[in-house]
């Protein structure tokens, strides 16, 4: 007999307890409707991932507890055994799985390994579970883990296992990052082997502030082999049938489970047996989708981004300055998939060191993405400006100072559309800037989301291909994706004039940042010393623009942000 | 025979080995030149805390244990035992105090307290130690703790005590706020007496950032007697003369050390024997100062992050913006002490809206402190801006729009200075405003430090007439002092047309933030419920904002930015 399970791969919003229970009622009864035994919802599915600082309010802890009741008292009616993922508190609070079944809560299960890295703070909220959890449906033995619980070696599978768990779920709200999926499935391939265990694994999916989740969620056989494989970055509710108690080739002939130290786990774990009967059922195929190339990765990671920025805070449409480069080309052509066109306003700005071509790439783009845009010419003001500080600036040549003034000029008007209408301000500046600090604060640097920030400026050119062929004609066009990279905040500048081929600093830049390198180690690889102690002062003394700059979205291993938390005060110097 | 200790309340810079060692070795002959049995330094003195993800480069923990080496080779002069806050750093990395004495590094303890709450982190980059540490010097049984291992009830220092520790070392990094010396004292106090050991505490001083590290180092014996107590805010090498073999009274009479529970502790202490003698000497008579009014803990907490903030960054001067208000005054002021008048550049730049008051308020509090002043209008600038937006703009109503392009033209300025110049630009705001969003992001909140961020409006004022009283003149006139707040963006505007009187306001936000109170709580204790509403609404609606400002300084229990760590796309109305 087969044993039907469903992932909910479920858009929560953080918070917001009314929205989400809405769409885990919707989520129950649609399973409920097809015959499936059993759903199971991401990690916190209820208050969304992650909730951060709202875990420190009483009433915030309060009404967790009061939806889940919500969710028990709806599922009386079904007849479907439900996983669902939300804050427990008592004193403590934990990271929770509910077992619900029919108006009643059978167990919970907390969650035991909490990761404190990366983006991850969970050490700073939860308390930890001591005690691995198993459930039984019939002779099925389902397990259950949440998260890090799985990526841990030594983590509380290995008990379940050994106690004869024939399925182990996972709850997940595991963030996107270029290649985190296939790492991801190898993981979780492995595990199910290692462990000769079914796994069912579903994932959280949508924005929230820094993260795009991106489901991706999987059923695995004991032999490591994807059974099912949900979209990536799109809710849905999928379906397998499985059977668990068929003893696995794979158990019987490695005997790999003989193999465990038994005194290396868990002395208990918690079952609990649900009442369940599992019937015969017309069989359902389960969808299998190949995953995708990584740029058409990135490319839905900043859609997706864009859009639960836009649609969660409340937005409808966006407002961003079009300088004919490709960060705010590529940025407004992903906004306009992301939102639809209509809600896309592009600023033209130019000023007395705009080139033609920026302005006419500029209308052409806007034309083929059949978004919004005006020209505002910036040069009075700026001349305005300028007439002002003459008599403060006398004896002091240009500088840095003039291009900042116009650039923080076009932050100003595209705030000023921001203030007026209700538009979100959409930044466009890249990671090889963020990381430089080859940006104006409060100037490219102005707006509530920064989309490609964690971009490097050689990747927005593989992405905008990307964009160009998914769409089947060049809408980016040729002289955007060809032209120099230049602020044009002065006559004939270049950004190679100021920093080192992009090419070479993406690089020196993946390395220091992305994999931690030091600079000792850099220097072993045989990069140029001056050329490196260059690239690391930038990055170093400009961790205080980065401080100030709007949210945008992880992409990478190490995004700056919250995943990355230096001191600006530092007066560390590797040579 | 008495055994002298000597505390080394030391500013350390984040990053920066070089002039950390530097100041240790000083600080080092100081302490053995005046007969110093044992020297003790704050927690990781070495590094500087927090050195945040410094931790995660390699060679940055290479240069530490470098850097410990250093010092250990030039101990072996020196006829002192030296207790050193540094990273220890194997596979995993580790808060450590290092007892060097002769050239010799004779053990370590590993900090077995991780704070992770707050603006801590400290489960993200170390590792727990496992075991207390007990050294004994003669007959002396010294047991070293570091910061929160004193401060949680069952930790490592009852296992010292029982074993039989006199005297317990703490090195400290404990962030000042509002009154937290006090707390600090009175757990102090309170351990040294229900431990019956004498403790000896020494704390970081100086700023960092977000935090400003107050000193206050001080000695207790077994009563809980404050026998040492250091000044405030000041770098310093504190001695005093201790025996903490005279069998206490306090013990002998309570009998306290019985009553402790043997199985609820650690099973074994790491203990060392140090070959070191200790000899008689002329006395030398203990510091102690009396701990300072609030208001004046605040000043000198605010002055002290200036400075710090911008000699530890290279910079020299500061410019900001005055608007003959409190917050641009008071912030000018204490700027004034910090870093010398002659270095403080206050830029007045009235609009249409400005009342005369405001500028001559400025001139006049300019000439009392002896800062530079610079008088630009931004009239005809912001004419230039209201002209090019015309079409744009045409059927709609001014509104906030207006306001918000004269801030940040300001803005534009004060950061123009900032780049030309080489200034560190001081942004003025005050917790109230971050609270609720009334400020202008690139406007009034442009800057690169904000000093006063985590004070709300009405104590400003308690700030300011201290200010006043220390200087023991009017330098803050009284009509700067009694105007009512107006942000003069558009004609006889006030604040309490849009907010609320601030006494009320700050009262709510108060509760609201600094004790994480919850809205039903609030409404529990009979304010409003349109009023508490309106004011959560505009804190929970302003994330955006506070993402992206200044970093300023944490004054009181619950600062805004990594203190309070609240999602921005948030769903969550408590009501």
């Amino acid at each position: 007999m087969k044993i039907r399970i469903s992932l909910a791969q479920m858009n929560s919003t953080v918070g917001d307890y009314q929205g989400n229970i809405e769409k885990i009622k919707d989520f129950i009864s649609k399973a409920d409707e097809k015959g499936a035994d059993l759903i199971l919802f991401p990690e916190l599915t209820l208050n969304g991932y992650p909730p951060e600082d709202l875990i420190l309010k009483t009433q915030f802890l309060r009404d967790s507890l009061k939806s889940i009741k919500e969710i028990q008292d709806f599922s009386e009616s079904k007849d479907v055994v439900i996983v669902l993922g939300a804050v427990d508190w008592d004193v403590e609070s934990y990271n929770t799985a509910f077992v619900i079944y029919k108006g009643e809560i059978y167990g919970s299960y907390k969650k035991m390994f909490l990761p404190n890295y990366s983006v991850f703070d969970e050490k700073r909220y939860f308390t930890a579970g001591r005690t691995p959890f198993l459930m039984e449906i019939e002779r099925i033995k389902i397990g259950i883990t949440i998260c890090e619980d799985l990526w841990v070696p030594n983590g509380p599978a290995v008990s379940l296992a050994q106690n004869g768990a024939n399925l182990i779920l996972n709850l997940s709200s595991s963030p996107f990052y270029k290649g985190r999926n296939k790492v991801r499935f190898e993981m979780l391939k492995t595990r199910a082997s290692e462990l000769s265990s079914w796994i069912a694994y579903c994932n959280n999916v949508g924005g929230q502030d820094e993260l795009v989740f991106d489901g991706g969620s999987v059923v695995i056989n004991p032999y490591g082999e994807i059974e099912l494989s949900a979209p990536s970055f799109e809710e849905g509710l999928y379906f397998i049938d499985i059977d668990p108690l068929e003893p696995t080739r794979a158990n019987l002939r490695e005997g790999k489970r003989k193999h465990y130290n038994q005194s290396a786990y868990y002395e208990s774990v918690n079952t609990i047996k649900i009442a369940k009967k599992i019937t015969e059922k017309n069989p359902i195929k389960a969808i299998k989708v190949d995953s995708f190339d990584i740029y058409e990765q990135l490319y839905l990671a900043v859609k997706t981004g864009i859009k639960d920025y836009v649609w969660k805070n409340g937005f409808q449409k966006v407002v961003l300055g079009l300088s004919g480069g490709i960060d705010s080309s590529l940025t407004a052509a992903i906004a306009a998939d992301a939102i639809g066109p209509e809600n896309v306003l592009g600023l033209l700005m130019p000023s007395q060191y705009s080139s033609k071509g920026s302005i006419d790439d500029s209308i052409e783009l806007s034309k083929n993405l059949g978004i919004n845009y005006k020209i505002i010419p910036i040069n009075d003001i700026y001349e305005k400006y300028i007439e002002n500080l003459k008599e403060s600036f006398k004896n002091t040549d240009e500088d840095k100072t003039e291009e900042n003034i116009q650039a923080r000029i076009r932050g100003n008007l595209v705030m000023a559309f921001s203030n007026k209408f209700g538009y979100l301000a959409l930044a466009c500046g890249n990671k090889s800037e963020a990381a430089t600090g080859y940006a104006t604060l409060y100037g490219d640097m102005a707006g509530g989301f920064s989309p490609i920030k964690d971009l490097y400026k050689t990747e927005l050119y593989k992405v905008a291909k990307k964009y160009n062929e998914l769409h089947g004609k060049e809408i980016i066009i040729k002289s955007i994706l060809e032209k120099p990279p230049s602020a044009e905040l002065r006559p004939n500048q270049k950004d190679e004039d100021t920093l080192p081929p992009y090419a070479l600093l993406d690089e020196i830049l993946f390395k220091y940042i992305d994999r931690e390198m030091s600079y000792d180690e850099l220097l072993q690889e045989g990069y140029d010393e001056e050329l490196l102690k260059n690239v690391i002062n930038m990055v170093n003394k400009n961790e205080y623009k980065r401080r100030q700059s709007a949210p945008g979205i992880k992409l990478t291993e190490r995004s700056f942000g919250k995943d990355r938390r230096m001191p600006i005060t530092n007066k560390y110097i590797p040579w």
